[in-house]
């Protein structure tokens, strides 16, 4: 395939294209919660390790302009903000499914385990 | 799933395990091209663009390693080195396909064309 440029980055391949929008740390990690049910920022920032509210509002910004995730602000006092994956979310959540078993078979092949 | 270590190395989940194995820019261009033939270093470094030969030693020693090629030298004159496809490279070049195709249907689904 050849060379293409998006939002002013070059590319080599669909690869780097889709990494570039659910790859990193943070980004599959955050999908993989939100795929069944929406989530608040507060249950999020709990339950991913590391991560920073820095990183955590990067990440979920950019999820929501990329279209994988709506952000829904309900008028209560105090305001509540919930993330819902899209439909272009829920390709990505069948991808990191896939991901997740091959990276399990993987470290079985290794012979490591979990725990 | 649990935080796990291996090679010193922290991993949260076994996605950040797979892509430490084949993720980043080259690994998986590579194995895309071993995938079917065996390759001459140099055919690769011609092939890949942009890859730097310290970064093209690197992933192929890595890759070796790791167990996802073969390297073999055959006593000519000059020496022929020639990497192939593994058993467990063939599994990750599965996987490789199945994020080319994503990445594809991505870029459709952006209005994106290459070319």
């Amino acid at each position: 395939m050849p060379n293409f440029i998006s939002d002013n980055h070059l590319f080599h391949n669909p690869v780097e294209f889709a990494m570039s929008k659910i790859g990193g740390t943070y980004k599959m990690p955050i999908l993989w919660r939100i795929k069944d049910k929406a989530w608040r920022y507060s249950e999020l920032a709990a339950s991913i390790p590391h991560i920073s509210h820095r990183m955590l509002s990067k990440c979920l910004k950019e999820l929501t302009e990329d279209g994988f995730i709506t952000k829904e602000i309900f008028p209560e006092v105090p305001p509540r903000t919930e993330y819902s994956i899209t439909e272009r979310g829920k390709k990505a959540s069948e991808i990191i499914a896939i991901l997740r078993n091959y990276g399990a078979e993987l470290m079985q092949d290794y012979g490591i385990k979990s725990h």
